[in-house]
């Protein structure tokens, strides 16, 4: 049976600006001391399990020709584009229909494109593992990770130590995202891992559970899947498509279907969430600052600096974010990246369109 | 006797880069919500009272041309060129010689071309009061700054409440930057004035002190002064110039003469010492920050922001100055401007010169 994979990559994710703009989201940075794009490193991870030609891209339409630029050997057919978000249910469906177009039956990962694996060979190797078990019958295998801290903003796996195959577990629940006491409650029992988005199953197995629980979304990505290769492709999916309900997977499926396992990842998953996350990831100087371009930095000490055409200098700052970039310049305190958003409310007001 | 002006402009200050640079110091530059610069609001300031003839200005002979173009008013020929600074009094001297040219006597302002006055009009009332005190015998007046907080950069002058004449007082001695405490005590006793740098005097009372305190000075000066006019004018000062004793007027001459008064300054006066007092100086916005060009804040307080070319996004930030200009970008605590100057040291080591 072929091994498949389907790379999420509709996201608009604002919280890399001024570098992601509405034109070049997150997924198309490169944010790491690797050359590559996010979406780039998501494709080579996974090529030694998967075919070239095996490999699907769900993007947004908008970013259909970054995706051709930045991959240009994966098929063009295989860029699907989704007229508008309709959460990720409706996207890993249109997924799986256009890949039993192909294949009577295959193997199919669910990835997001921006996320980081610091280790790539484990995480094949698990992945791998998760194939296998995905062939096995009807389960659904979610590639968890093991948390190292309480992070209050991703939605946990409960599993159960007792049913064990392999590397994998049954899955209990997925839980929402829990407050910090919750959180760390979690931390304690060792039972429970963050829900990273990654999944692995047949496409069989996951287009029956469409029919039995999203029956209405099954049948209008039929109708998507039975014009696709005629004059009608484009036609219908822009009229059906935007239709659908808008739900995520976990709500939608995962959190009723049976026979879910999960494989807890120790691969250093890293959800590249914001500028802190550029710091964590790229090498720091003596000072604990991470320093990209033309910087000089005076008594200055964990700050991440990206210089572009314009030298840097930085005097007694602590603990600050600098982005320059060809038209805009971000500053910002690292306890605040998550205001960053307010910046852009701020420039949709002003009608400066021209930086969002 | 006519009124003439010495306006001393051959400062490097570094205090403001990236906006100042070694070819553009800062009495050349824009720093208040005028569109002025600071010699320009100096030479404005003192109008009233000097005709524009009566006006000089030493400087670096590699700013001469920017005077010039700063104002074109002033002639040609009282644009004197420094062939290097040598400190207050030869430049003062320099200037006196280049007076008793043109007059056979003259009152003589001295005045520093990049500090602020934000009452002119009670200024130059003083101002005029204390020619009419130079005029009478051979008195040197100084024009001291009432102190409003215990400054530890400045000088100060100690004045005598006993001998008055009109608003000026007799100045008992000058005393160097004082200590925190020491500086708290001055400003306790009420008499004690901050030392601006602003003198008025007759010229032949100034050059007979020179010939007294400073004669190899004095000598000095006088062979520049004979060739003023002549083929050999240039080369002289050439000569001669560098060959001066480097020392302050305070240092050389004020502190040993006779016959000081100083006038107590309550005209808003300001050195303009850093970006801080910018901060002082420009309207702030609600959030007490000061804002120029096209800046976005979010949670930001406390702050000086110049935008140049590109938008400026501050997020989370309290105490910060940034200041964007063409090639380089300054972010910088407020409690740490005093070590701009380690900027321009790493600058000149990296042989970065396009930048100083």
């Amino acid at each position: 049976m072929k091994t498949t994979a389907l790379i999420m990559a509709g996201g608009k994710g604002e919280r890399f600006w001024p570098k992601s703009r509405k034109s070049l989201p997150k997924q198309f940075l490169v944010l790491t001391n690797d050359k590559r794009t996010m979406i780039q490193l998501t494709v080579e991870r996974i090529l030694p399990l998967v075919d070239m030609e095996d490999i699907y891209i769900v993007t947004n339409k908008d970013y259909k020709e970054l995706v051709s630029e930045q991959l240009p050997e994966i098929p063009k057919e295989n860029i699907l584009c989704e007229p508008e978000g309709r959460n990720t249910a409706p996207c890993i469906g249109l997924g799986a229909f256009h890949i039993s177009k192909k294949y009577e039956d295959a193997v199919m990962m669910v990835l997001p494109s921006d996320s980081l694996i610091k280790d790539g060979e484990r995480y094949r190797e698990l992945v791998k593992e998760a194939c296998e078990l995905a062939k096995k019958g009807n389960n659904l295998v979610t590639m968890g990770i093991k948390p190292n801290y309480p992070e209050t903003g991703y939605g946990y796996i409960k599993f159960s130590r007792e049913e064990k195959e392999g590397n994998a577990f049954k899955v209990d629940r997925f839980v929402e995202k829990p407050s910090l006491e919750v959180a760390r409650e979690y931390l304690a029992t060792g039972e429970y891992l963050w829900n990273a988005g990654m999944f692995v199953w047949k496409v069989s197995t996951i287009l029956s559970l469409f029919k039995e629980f999203l029956p209405d979304m099954y049948k209008g990505l039929g109708k998507i899947a039975d014009a696709i290769g005629t004059p009608e492709q484009e036609k219908v999916l822009e009229k059906v498509f935007p239709q659908l309900e808008s739900i995520s997977i976990d709500y939608g499926i995962m959190e009723k279907a049976g026979s879910i396992y999960t494989i807890p990842g120790d691969y250093g998953w890293d959800d590249v969430g914001s500028w802190l996350a550029v710091g964590r990831i790229k090498k720091a100087d003596n000072n604990n600052n991470v320093l990209n371009g033309r910087v000089i930095t005076v008594n200055t000490g964990n700050c991440i600096i990206e210089a572009k055409d314009k030298l840097i200098a930085a005097v007694g700052l602590e603990n600050i974010v600098v982005i320059d970039t060809e038209d805009a310049t971000l500053i910002c305190n690292k306890d605040s990246c998550g205001d960053i958003k307010k910046v852009l409310e701020n420039l949709r007001q002003l009608n400066y369109e021209e930086y969002l």
